[in-house]
């Protein structure tokens, strides 16, 4: 631990996750918050150009958007460095090609979530799913939120899903069961099933069960505040730091895609 | 505890049902395993006549079939005793106002689920239902079956439901909240949701969740095996002993019903 | 709902939770913040003098000092209102004798929390503890808190384990079991025991387990956040609007104690 | 799946788990009965000589005793065969040394516990714990079972706090926290801690909870019956049929020692 700190450079630095990213590092002793900047034209009280700020990073964290974070890669690509963090969602093709190109030149994290925990249960889900026999293991997979959410299953829950199908080597979509009401039938062995729980302010809770005879394993994962994303991206800078050129994700850092 | 037992009479002896609470009858200290008799012209090895049997007991225990059962009744109150502890399930109409017309000469106990915890959990959602505002506290049931279970919702988790529903003074049908598949919009405040799991060998998972800003009241039952069924007939025996004629629950039993 | 909101003023209207409480009064459309109150001499901004805040409220919150507390219920009581809703910890006797002094006069909730969610735990499990035989049913309750906890088994826990033996009207400290290592041997009917956990920054979770034979019997409370309690003082305020002289907790508002 | 059915031998055919490892083979169309010897002299009623069934199996399935277990192995070493699934515990070091010799000669899966989902979950624990930073996640153990079981922790709990401490590189003694209960402090960053609870008939849960800042991963298995210790010897007789030789366990098996 007498290594020096990495230095870390702040993308978006006015924004919500920015903000709570630059505290989050200032508050890490392995890290130095090196630099902070957000869009051009945008600098002072404590905010430099763009340049100025990749010139004093060995690492960027860039919560941003798409168009921004596609932009940041190739510019940190045709400079050799720093490197990435990158946590923006919503890219087209043409931006993940510009970033798939850009990992040629430099290392780069790219995260839908930066939750350490719900991606560790991705990852052991997907090796559960593996192992267990689908003839004797059910799968079924329950997620609560709170009241004001309008989509069902959640994003995260058919995530898990697939990482479970992944695991059998079968496509989701083929097995899916995404709603139980009446008279059904008795349950086909390789389902996988849904189940959704709306109420109160309940930021997301997600439990995988394989069910079978006589036994049941459930893998779990709940989400108390955003404090979680912040961890994760500073996991990522500190294992991204000196890695050579290439496209991770989370699972990387994890040691899970191993 | 020095009061001699009671001397319980088994009806449908010879059934599945019959026979495990003839063994619980003779676990059980407080209760003496007076008589057993099945149907008509079944007698020997330990099997009376129903007539001998009702004269040796002061309860009987049927878990037989709803014809069979409304004959009972009649003929108990035909004579004055004794009470009974009905278990069967399936009554029409007239088997129904048999049995009512008899608990107006003898104590009845009947009730489509002996499972104590099953209808102390009914009884504690239906309170807390009255006392947790509507628009503030939503109401989520969860159940988990094996895999072999044709129906969803359980008939359980549709009871619990009516218990939130009438603790809320409306009617379930109104307020149910069966399917959440797509783009669903927020949840309505009163709404009562209801999610369904199937796999492997699951005897029986309930819970309601009680969900407010901030914070979660969860009440729940696990089913492990069918001597639950026994115990809450045992405690309905030992409840009926001396009470005067009426028609009971196990909400009564419970002391819920105050 | 077309009552003129109730009048309410906050006393220690500085502090976290005055605050808080004054947003949540006005976000709520059956109160109205009449009035604002802290310390004498502070007044301005907002603040009135305690004598003119008393003057345009029909109730007042008041999350202090138990000295504050019991000053401002002599207070109230000598003019004859308004009702109070008293949210301080740690009152020494003279201070509660104050209070129920006062209490002859005029309305006083007074509770150690206001999480409904909890409040009502507690009263189901005084309930459920009640009704169900200690002979079968064996109770163990678990808690999860926070790594910074430095007190085990939380207060909560033992509130929790009072109210099971209260239902089953016994002391806590005859049955209480509060360590489990070793070779202990079988469990004695009639003890309740306590689990603990403690990790990350979990904010309070509580289970009360009633275990018999076959069944399993699970009441659970997990807080999310601290806005649950400003939640319950509203209800406090709502409820003891109106009511005769007397001192209340959260039971009765929650109509548990009939 | 058009191979034809490996052909198993069943020793100790008269014990309970015996006759139940009979049951589940006749119930697999994977698998053949070939066999069912017991002890020496005890033949006849469809049990053959030790002799007689090894030479008509692949694989035998040995619930026996220790020593029962040892002389089997060697004998199968000394012929060549079949190979074992071993599921009898409480070896002394000179049995475990004639096992691992005949290992060399035969494939041996040998376990303490055949429950696939709790092979899974030891697997999962350990992974997990690698993974997470101890310095962020705190691990905490909480298992119940029935009011008889007379010790605490159970072995099962106590082997995934192993798992646990093996992921992070420590002996769970230096890490271990046995009880809470008093003004206890803070909760050191790296404890390993474990709680227990007792009651009814609960067969066995078992949950591992990595709890960091604002997010929480929890691994579970429930215990249903012990039909699930068939399944599993079934899943290892299936796996070792044709393997080389070597002393293998169920995490080998399940593809987690890769």
């Amino acid at each position: 631990m007498s290594q020096p700190p990495v230095r870390v450079a702040i993308a978006g630095a006015l924004g919500r996750m920015g903000r709570q990213m630059a505290d989050a590092v200032q508050d890490d002793a392995r890290l130095a918050l090196a630099a902070r900047f957000h869009r051009p034209g945008i600098v002072g009280e404590g905010l430099l150009s763009r340049d100025e700020a990749l010139a004093m990073a060995e690492i960027v964290i860039d919560f941003t958007t798409p168009a921004a974070s596609a932009d940041l890669a190739r510019v940190c690509a045709g400079r050799g460095g720093p490197a990435l963090v990158i946590g923006s969602t919503g890219f087209d093709a043409a931006e993940l090609a510009d970033i798939a190109d850009a990992a040629k030149t430099i290392a780069i994290v790219r995260s839908g979530s930066f939750s350490l925990g719900l991606n560790m249960l991705v990852g052991l889900v997907e090796r559960a799913a593996r192992a267990l026999d689908p003839d004797d293991w059910d799968v079924e997979i329950v997620e609560a939120h709170h009241r004001h959410k309008i989509d069902a299953p959640s994003g995260t829950a058919l995530m898990l899903g697939q990482a479970a199908a992944g695991g059998r080597g079968i496509e989701l979509e083929t097995v899916a069961r995404r709603v139980r009401d009446g008279v059904i039938g008795a349950r086909p062995a390789g389902e996988i099933g849904f189940a959704v729980m709306r109420g109160g302010s309940i930021i997301g809770e997600h439990s995988v069960r394989f069910c079978a005879e006589g036994e049941l394993v459930t893998l779990s994962h709940a989400a108390g505040d955003r404090i979680m994303f912040a961890r994760g991206a500073i996991a990522a800078a500190l294992w991204v730091a000196g890695r050579p050129p290439g496209e991770y994700d989370m699972r990387d850092v994890l040691g899970l895609n191993n």
